[in-house]
C-alpha cells in the first residue's frame, strides 16, 4: 500500500486558520472577437479563466496579492472546497494571520493558460473543431501567461498590485509580469525560481514529455475521445520529476532504506523500498488531478523561458523595473537542486546589475524544492514580513527600502 | 540528428596505446553437475561467462588485475575487436604505459552474472524450459556477481589477484569481494561506489525500472518469442540515468541552452534543445546492445546491496579484511551527485574505523559520475602510482602503506 501523504492525516473540514470554505469562478476573458493574441502571432478564443479570490478588497484596490502557481498547481490555493478534507495547496501561507495575510490583503490565484484545471488549456473544446485542441493548442510562453493574469486583474477592477508571488514556474511569472508591465506590481517575490533553465532541467522534462509522447495511449494527443489516457506515460513523468522536487536528505529522512510493509525485503521487481512505494503513489494519484497534454505545455513553456537572452532587448525592460520601483523579493531554498540558489542568484546579479532593488535570501531547509509549499519558519517570517512592510509602506506607491 | 560522441571522431582501428586486436572468450564455469549457489539459496546452471584478458600472466601468477563493470558494461574494456572503430569502454585507463598497464599486468575483465553481453543472464535459455529465463531468473546480490568473479579467476589457476576494480557497481564489486575473501586480493579500488544505494539512487532505478516493466511490449519480460522488445521503456530508463551520470556543470558545457541544427527554436513538442537530441541518441544506440531484463536485475541487485547493514555479521568480516592486508583506493569526484563523494566518505570511514588500511582521494573533476570513464589526469595518476607501488612493493604479499 502507498504511504499516506502528512496531509491525509489532517482532521477533515476548514481549520482554524484557514479562510474557510471556498469555490473557484469561472470567467471569460477573451472571446472571439477579442482573442488573446499570444507572443507566437496566434490567436486563441475563448479563453476562460478559472480563479479564487481570499480576503477582502481595499475600497482603494490598493491590497492585492496575485499568486502564480507551479507545473501542476491550480487556482484552489487555500481554503476548502465543499466536503474536502484537504486545504487548497497554498494553504499553509495563505489566511488570517498567515504571511499572504487574508485578513490583510485581497488574493487572487488563477488556473493558469495552458491547464486542465478550469483555464482553458490543451483538453478544451476548440471551437472550429468542436474536439478538444489536443496538440493543435497553440504553444505559448511565460509572458502569455503573464498576458492572461493581467486581464484577469482588469476584469477585477485591479490597476496595481502589491505582490505577485509563485514558486518556481509561478515566480517565472512573476518576474515575467515585472518586466513586462512593471507599473502593474510594487514587487514580485519569484521563489525557488530561475531566469532560465539548465540542460539539465529540460532533460529532465525532456524525457517525462518523452514517456508521454512514447506511450501507445496517447494517440497523437487526441486521447480524449478514446477510452484510453496516457497513464502509464504521464506516471513515469510525475514519478521522475518528483525526485528532483525532494532533496536527497528529505528522502534520506522520509524513507531511508525501510522496506515497505514488512520485515524483510522480497527481492523482486515489486514495491519492496517504502520510497518506491511513496513514487508510485505520486504517479497514480497524479492521474486524477492532471492531463497528459497540459504536462507537455507547461513544461515546455519553462524551456524556453529565457527572459534575458537578449541584452539589447533585457537592458532597456529592466530600465523599467528599476524607474517603477518595482521591488524583488527573491527566495531560494539550500537543499533545493532542481533550481539551486545559483538560479536565484543570477537573477539577483541580472537585477542587481540593472540597480532594481532586491531582497534575497536562501531559506535553510531539508526539504528541497517543495520546501515553498512547505511551512518553512524562516521562509514565512521573510513573505510575511516583506509584504506586511510595503502594505504599510505605502505598497502599491511603490517602496523604496527592503526587508 | 543526434550529436555525435566525442569517440565518433576517433580514427578507425586500433591506436598507438591500446592492447590491438583482442577477442571476447566464453568459458563455462558452472554446470548442472556443479551449480552456481546464489545467495538466495537458488542454483542456477549452466552459467556461462564472457571475459576478455590484457597483458601476459607473470611466472608466479601475481600481476592479476581484476576489473568489475558497472551497469551497462561488458567484458570488453580494452583494445579493438576485428573490424571495429572504437575500442573497449575502459581503453582510456588499460593498456601498454597506461594506469592498469598491459606492460605489468594480466587484467581480466567479465561480463556480469545477469547482463546480456556473453555471460549468462535473464536472456539465456533456461534449459527446464527450452526458452529465454525471462523474469524466472533468480534474483542475486553483489555476493553472487563476486561468487561467478572468483570461479572466473580459478578457472584461469590464479589464487590471489594484485586489485580489483571498478567504478559505480564495480566498485561495489570490489568491496563485496574484499570482505567476502580478503586473502584473494592484495587491494580493492573502488571508483565512486557506494556502501549503499540512498533512497534517492533507489528513486531513479524505480523509475527506469516502471518504464520498462509497464511498457506494453514487455510481455511479463517474455518478449524474445515476440517480435517486440520494450524499446520505449529501455530507452526512457536510459535517458533518464544517463542525466545522471552527467554533473549539470557538463551539461552546461557540453549543451548549455544551444538549439539544434538551426538558429532560432522550432517551439514544438520534438527535438529542440541539443541536450534532448543528445539524450534520445543515447537512448536509442542502448536499445542496440542492452536487454531490458539485464537492466531489472543489474540495477535491483544495486538497491539490496548494504554489506555493512548487520553490524553483527559486518563486524569479523572487517577484522578478516584488516587481517589479511587488504589495502582500500577509494576515488571519487566532486561533481558526481550519482553517488558523491559523502557515499565514498561513508566507506571510508567504516573500513578506518576497524583499521583497514584505506588511501582516499576525492578528484576534481567537472564530467559527473562518467568521470570514472574519462582519462582525468589526476585519477590516472593516482590508480597508476597506487597499481604501481602496490606491485613493485611484492604486491600480492600484501602492502602496509598508502600512496
Amino acid at each position: 500500500m502507498a504511504r499516506p501523504a502528512a496531509s491525509d492525516q489532517e482532521p477533515s473540514g476548514p481549520q482554524p486558520g484557514s479562510v474557510g470554505l471556498v469555490e473557484t469562478q469561472t470567467v471569460e476573458l477573451f472571446t472571439a472577437g477579442n482573442p488573446l493574441v499570444l507572443d507566437s502571432g496566434s490567436t486563441l478564443a475563448p479563453v476562460e479563466v478559472a480563479f479564487e479570490t481570499y480576503g477582502t478588497l481595499a475600497d482603494d484596490r490598493s491590497n492585492a496579492v496575485f499568486i502564480c502557481h507551479a507545473l501542476t498547481g491550480d487556482a484552489h490555493a487555500a481554503g476548502y472546497h465543499a466536503g474536502a478534507d484537504r486545504p487548497g495547496w497554498w494553504d499553509s501561507i495563505v489566511g488570517p494571520g498567515k504571511p499572504i495575510d487574508t485578513d490583510r490583503y485581497f488574493v487572487v490565484c488563477p488556473n493558469l493558460l495552458g491547464g486542465c484545471r478550469g483555464t482553458t488549456g490543451p483538453s478544451s473544446i476548440d471551437p472550429d473543431t468542436g474536439q478538444p485542441y489536443g496538440l493543435r493548442f497553440p504553444l505559448f510562453t511565460v509572458a502569455d501567461l503573464v498576458r492572461v493574469h493581467r486581464a484577469l486583474l482588469s476584469h477585477l477592477g485591479i490597476s496595481r498590485v502589491l505582490a505577485v508571488i509563485g514558486g518556481s514556474l509561478g515566480g517565472m511569472q512573476a518576474l515575467q509580469w515585472a518586466l513586462d508591465a512593471p507599473n502593474e506590481l510594487a514587487a514580485a517575490i519569484p521563489i525557488c525560481a530561475t531566469t532560465r533553465l539548465s540542460p539539465q532541467n529540460i532533460a529532465f522534462s525532456a524525457v517525462a514529455r518523452q514517456a508521454i509522447l512514447s506511450d501507445e495511449s496517447f494517440h497523437g494527443g487526441d486521447y480524449y475521445a478514446t477510452d484510453e489516457r496516457p497513464d502509464t506515460g504521464l506516471s513515469l513523468a510525475r514519478m521522475m520529476a518528483h525526485i528532483t522536487y525532494l532533496s536527497e536528505e528529505s528522502m534520506r529522512r522520509k524513507f531511508g532504506r525501510r522496506i515497505q510493509d514488512r520485515e524483510e525485503p522480497r527481492f523482486d521487481f515489486g514495491v519492496d523500498f517504502e520510497v518506491e512505494s511513496y513514487l508510485q503513489h505520486q504517479g497514480a494519484s497524479f492521474l486524477r488531478r492532471f492531463d497528459a497534454n497540459s504536462y507537455l505545455y507547461l513544461t515546455r513553456v519553462m524551456d524556453y523561458f529565457d527572459p534575458f537572452a537578449d541584452p539589447e532587448r533585457a537592458g532597456p525592460r529592466l530600465e523599467a523595473v528599476r524607474a517603477a520601483g518595482t521591488h524583488f523579493l527573491v527566495i531560494s531554498f539550500d537543499t533545493d537542486w532542481r533550481f539551486d540558489t545559483e538560479h536565484s542568484r543570477e537573477m539577483v546579479r541580472t537585477l542587481g546589475a540593472a540597480e532594481v532593488p532586491v531582497t534575497s535570501r536562501e531559506v535553510e531547509s531539508p526539504f528541497g524544492h517543495d520546501s515553498f509549499l512547505l511551512a518553512i519558519p524562516d521562509y514565512h517570517r521573510t513573505v510575511g514580513t516583506f509584504l506586511r512592510r510595503l502594505h504599510e509602506g505605502g505598497g502599491v506607491a511603490g517602496p523604496t527600502s527592503g526587508a
